[in-house]
């Protein structure tokens, strides 16, 4: 723990900036979560921000924590009911001066378990959207049958646009090589059918431009809402307002189902028994669907890694934020999503080229 | 069984008519469906449209159906990928014929498991809107932790504007009265978050609408997709695309819980003696939340009732769709709908009066 900026390995000096004032519990939950978190990532630098006083004071009890985090002071916080722009004011606040270390390059990234929409409204503004990318989205690992499905946009964009959606599709395919480590990522629209026809117009112009574009041999086509769990393909496309509305309904269904097995394990002395010799079972299927193992949803599509945890969080649940932030960083979600943009607008170019002589022919 | 209309107590000599011809396993399941159905409405009339021969080949095997069947022949069938259009030319389907019967008052309404878009088209050019109602809507009953809810629109109209929304509102109000029995529904607005400020401009206004109608101490205000499962109010409503996605999330997320739940019962002898023990309780859940009990979505706002079962619905899943018909047409949805039409035509038309009469007095 050293006040002074050592360079360490990767090309910024700091893998991640982190928040240490955001959230329901901060800085203990923040702490804590990080002390789960560096046993999985060893040799990682944090920058921490927030009040230099009490994370000093607390710190110390995070030994692991301790070790890989550097403390800046952050004479503000932000809280969870400030407005945007009040936000976008205050300068001196963790978030915002987390934001800045990785708007500098100081950090690869940022983890805030704080206020979401000063989140993005910062990230937006101090970070930057990527070249080629319009709106930045918001991105999740959500529990499927087959395993891990990143799910994008989760509401950051309530009215999309086709291009937009084309967009997402770009940006999800790079989180699942990035996150999940997948080498081929299959994509889908999700529609009300699987037919070419259904859904609006929006949604036929994105299907026709993936089927156009450099991603045509990964993008499946329309997908329904039960094929985000049936895990039909690895990356899941929509606008904000349908992907707030599917996470949270889906996390609704399985609470719905875990209420209902609780109960039926409570009915009687027999069933308790029965309980018992399911327990290692049930355990292993409740940490397959644990929302905590999904927590930290990824604002994609902007200049540096920018990574929200629930408010709420638990200490294990801000480490599954952390480590999304840090395989993000790591494995070079961004590079992956310019490469692709690269590649799409080249393919677009020579498709126009392609028209351009095959209509000059025609004459 | 006789092929003279003997008029019954009610005001239509037939409950409903029913498609013998509709779905992946007609007219097996549509006979076995009735059969189950006929014990929980005894005295009720059916009208069966369908091939003659083949339907009196088979009926006599279901008996109690046939107590309360009257077949009428329909010499053709709507296939199930047939385009709406081609559907409407052909006048002698059983489909045609059955929704043909509400049209003339000759039957309360109609239960179909074959093509809904066919049976969409078809019911709003044969039966037409209510007065008032812009456009049908689907709706069905959805499980929760604290009973049945009704979610609208379910797909039949992807884009929707803040009037439609209102009178969404006003129909699922009426099924959940007459359906679920309940006197006095709570309606929800789907949307992102719960805040006045939150989601579009269209549900901002459709909110404000239903805030000053005559069902503001009914609703309840915005929900999000876990306000679905977890009960918050009885009727949730939203645009016909986000209420196709939610639903089906909702159903795949359940399934992804009990195909986990299975594998864990299935692991080895102590799981499977775990299973032995809670399994009473294990089938209680699994009818809670069975999408069979819950088979039978109804397009509102037409002058019938008009429900559509699932294609590859079994006999017991077609005879749910059976109960909510007729819960429908003997609960009178369609007067409950009307009546509250005329209170919010009523309101709104003292509201402009006091509004104009504010706006003199402020002169």
């Amino acid at each position: 723990m050293s006040d002074v900026n050592a360079a360490a390995s990767g090309p910024a000096p700091f893998c991640l900036a982190v928040d240490a004032m955001g959230g329901d519990h901060a800085p203990d939950i923040v702490l804590a979560g990080l002390e789960l978190a560096a046993d999985r990532h060893p040799g990682t630098r944090v920058l921490l921000l927030g009040d230099e006083a009490l994370l000093r004071s607390q710190l110390p009890r995070y030994p692991r924590a301790a070790s890989m985090c550097e403390i800046r002071h952050a004479p503000s916080a932000i809280s969870m009911e400030m407005k945007p722009t009040a936000a976008l004011r205050l300068r001196d606040s963790s978030l915002r001066m987390a934001i800045d270390a990785v708007a500098t390059g100081e950090a690869g990234g940022v983890v805030s378990a704080g206020n979401s929409g000063a989140m993005l409204a910062l990230a937006k503004i101090v970070i930057k959207t990527l070249p080629g990318i319009s709106r930045p989205a918001m991105a999740a690992v959500n529990p499927s049958a087959r395993g891990d499905v990143v799910m994008l946009d989760l509401g950051a964009n309530i009215a999309c646009d086709s291009r937009n959606l084309v967009e997402f599709a770009v940006m999800g395919e790079a989180f699942a090589k990035a996150v999940l480590g997948l080498p081929s990522p299959r994509i889908g629209l999700l529609n009300v059918g699987v037919e070419e026809l259904k859904g609006d117009e929006r949604l036929r112009e994105a299907a026709e431009m993936l089927r156009d574009s450099a991603l045509s041999e990964q993008f499946h086509g329309f997908v329904e809402g039960h094929d985000i769990t049936a895990g039909t393909t690895d990356v899941v496309v929509t606008d904000g307002f349908t992907g707030n509305i599917a996470l949270k309904t889906g996390e609704g269904a399985l609470k719905l189902a875990s209420l209902l097995l609780r109960r039926v394990f409570r009915t009687n002395f027999l069933t308790k028994l029965g309980y018992l010799l399911v327990r290692p079972g049930l355990e292993r299927m409740r940490e397959w669907i644990d929302p905590r193992r999904y927590n930290g949803a990824v604002f994609v599509g902007l200049n540096g890694i920018v990574v929200k945890s629930h408010g709420g969080a638990d200490a294990e649940s801000f480490a599954a934020a952390i480590d999304v932030a840090m395989d993000a960083v790591t494995h070079g979600i961004n590079e992956k999503i310019r490469t692709r943009l690269d590649q799409i607008s080249a393919f677009s170019a020579n498709g126009e080229e392609e028209r351009a002589t095959a209509s000059s022919m025609a004459i």
